[in-house]
């Protein structure tokens, strides 16, 4: 870290991220570390944001998000909240997830405060909550042996022991990153149940997957549960729901005591979400329900799910099946050529993230395969990194061609021979 | 202030804009507060975005700016900084120039450092110097009468005298917001040598209206000035340039040890700046460049400055000529029926900004005239804001016929009829 930087700037850690697209450009990888799809977003959204522009939608908006945008968010999301959505108090567009996430941590989060995110979990929470002076509590989904992502569960006794008095933010996230767990109705029932023993409790739930769930199951939003709304921000993602996450438009609910300090945020760091890409949201999400695009978005991911699954279990990777989302882990137990200081299992819990088994595996599939996945443990905080150590995290919102071309290299590199 | 926010939330103020914006929308008033542009941006730069949409440039970015802007900014700015600009290491490409102030702040300043800041001054760094819990103190920019802004002018002695070893940045802004003053190479020269006594000070500089200049005068960077790159962070806004308020595509150009962690911060807040709008970006400063794009802009804006402080005179609002930017100041000591608590020139330096008589005449403005112009003292610190009572800001980026309706009402309204 730089010498000049706040002391603030020192309680970060560095990206997994950042790392493994390094290291995934330097050896020309195939990329299903990050989360992009490599195929066009659909041309209708495309187009609209080339009316938006052509029509001179290019000058600043309200910064709690254009009204054309706050109306058809309101519309949309007041029959699955099960309340009126007021357009103008309760919803703020902003710079995506990422920014919403970051806005309502340094709009809620105090120095002394403690934040507990369900892990593994996506690392915006923790490094904003770092920046913030506040302390990240991880509560694992744990299992014995998963299957599919449903064997991934909250224990609600650890999550329960894990919040205080002090515990102001619950972070939450269905469909879930990187397991692929939909978190079921009764489940999130008894998140709330303890959730509602803490007066003070704020939960922010990152709902980005919401429209990917695969096998005919259905998304719950907590915020839809009795008592939950008043207390619920809910993060969405237009990036991720039309393939466009280089558009950096997001949104979130919640009430207007919530929603208020996070625009403020929003404004003060951003002012404004790109107006074009605002307009055109608004009509990808009217067209989108009209045109029945969010099932058919579905589909396509769920076929793709099913390939990387068939592709990695042939290779001997074999894959926990995901039950929404964009990303899968598979189990690189049968891995070979693996160097690390312990065996497997037997790895110290607090082993630093670079020595970690998973690492070494990410790693060697990068430079020997030419095929990127992330490790898991990186999801993880200190102490639960352990659980892990024999999974990576694989994307599938990638072309067919995409998986194929992975599969050939991991097959060719021998690095799977092991199984055999 | 929402009872569930944190406490850096408390050390905010509302902004004036916020409440400008309502009263002109609620009185269908002519906006001459907002600073953006009501014409249309150039069709060519309109034209690269749409491409760039079409060509797939959805997806996320490096978080610093995509590879082909940062080239072209190198380009662009390395014989400017008479340096060579490293594109990768050097600049970073963010969410308009308030999110590179913003990151900028939150990247460097620490909660018992001060940031000290000419004033008046945008209100983007104090936001966020709030929310930081850093210190915010101005030194501002005096004058007995202006005729131009040159008039305006920053006693060296005064700024030495506001810096300590516990001043952590020095925030500038040429041209300037809202006196439309260019500070002259040998203001900054003076600026610079004050600086360079304090070892550990950086040097924030605003220069969004950098191309805006007027009447053949040139616009300096300090951080082209000797031993000055070293600690200064330049921000721009493509925003700005291209008439595009509405993109929120800026960036900011300093050595890697400040921009490292700027860069850290905006991926934290944002993750990365939208895609299609930077390849847009790039295209347009290469093009805009080839094409005399930037002079052509100047002389259409100074043809306006000219329009407006005409119009201004007429109406008896006597306006301070601007050397640069989008902003003039007017006076309005002859604006007849403000009722204010004290006559102008004796109210306490210290009274709030909502009781002020330039509010009073910003109000009156609105509601009676239906001309929206913003009441000067909110760019200033508490106990210097009388230096402006008897000023209003005026933004000239817009169509003829707007400025032609803002005079039009203004004399119909009677509100200048004291004058004659």
């Amino acid at each position: 870290m730089s010498p000049l930087a706040s002391v603030r700037m020192g309680r970060t850690e560095p990206s997994v991220f950042a790392e493994f697209s390094e290291l995934s450009e330097k050896h020309h990888s195939v990329n299903l570390g990050q989360g992009f799809p490599d195929f066009p977003m659909p041309a209708f959204v495309k187009e609209a944001a080339i009316e938006a522009i052509r029509e001179d939608y290019n000058q600043y908006s309200r910064p709690a998000g254009h009204h054309r945008l706050v109306d058809v968010l309101a519309r949309r999301y007041s029959p699955k909240f099960d309340r009126d959505i007021d357009p103008f108090t309760e919803i703020g567009v902003v710079g995506g997830a990422t920014n919403a996430i970051f806005s309502a941590l340094v709009a809620l989060v105090d120095p002394d405060d403690e934040v507990v995110c369900v892990e593994p979990y996506f690392d915006a929470p923790k490094i904003a909550a770092d920046l913030m002076g506040a302390t990240t509590i991880g509560v694992p989904l744990r299992t014995d042996w998963a299957e599919t992502s449903a064997d991934w569960r909250l224990d609600l006794d650890e999550l329960d022991g894990a919040l205080t008095d002090r515990t102001k933010l619950l972070v939450l996230n269905t469909p879930h990153n990187p397991t692929g767990k939909v978190f079921s109705k009764s489940e999130l029932e008894g998140i709330a149940t303890v959730v509602k023993k803490y007066p003070k409790l704020i939960v922010l739930t990152d709902e980005v997957y919401e429209d990917m769930v695969f096998d005919g199951l259905e998304h719950v939003h907590i915020a839809s549960l009795p008592g939950m709304f008043e207390r619920t921000i809910s993060v969405f993602s237009a990036g991720k729901a039309f393939s466009a996450t280089g558009w950096r438009v997001g949104h979130a609910i919640g009430p207007e005591e919530l929603i208020s300090p996070l625009v403020r945020v929003h404004q003060a760091s951003n002012f404004s979400t790109p107006t074009p890409l605002q307009i055109a949201t608004a009509i990808a999400f009217e067209r989108g329900a009209q045109e029945g695009y969010f099932a058919e978005f579905s589909a396509t991911l769920q076929a793709k799910r099913d390939k990387l699954c068939r592709l990695l279990r042939t290779a001997g990777l074999s894959p926990i099946v995901p039950q929404g989302g964009y990303f899968l882990l598979a189990d690189t137990t049968k891995v070979g050529g693996v160097t690390t200081e312990f065996p497997l299992w037997e790895a110290p819990e607090d082993m630093p993230l670079r020595d970690r088994r998973d690492f070494a595996v990410c790693r060697l599939l990068c430079e020997r395969a030419g095929v990127t996945a992330i490790p898991a443990s990186a999801f993880f905080s200190l102490g639960h990194r352990h659980i892990t150590d024999s999974l990576a995290r694989f994307c599938f919102c990638k072309e067919d061609k995409t998986l194929d071309e992975a599969y050939k290299r991991i097959v060719h590199s021998g690095l799977n021979a092991t199984w055999v």
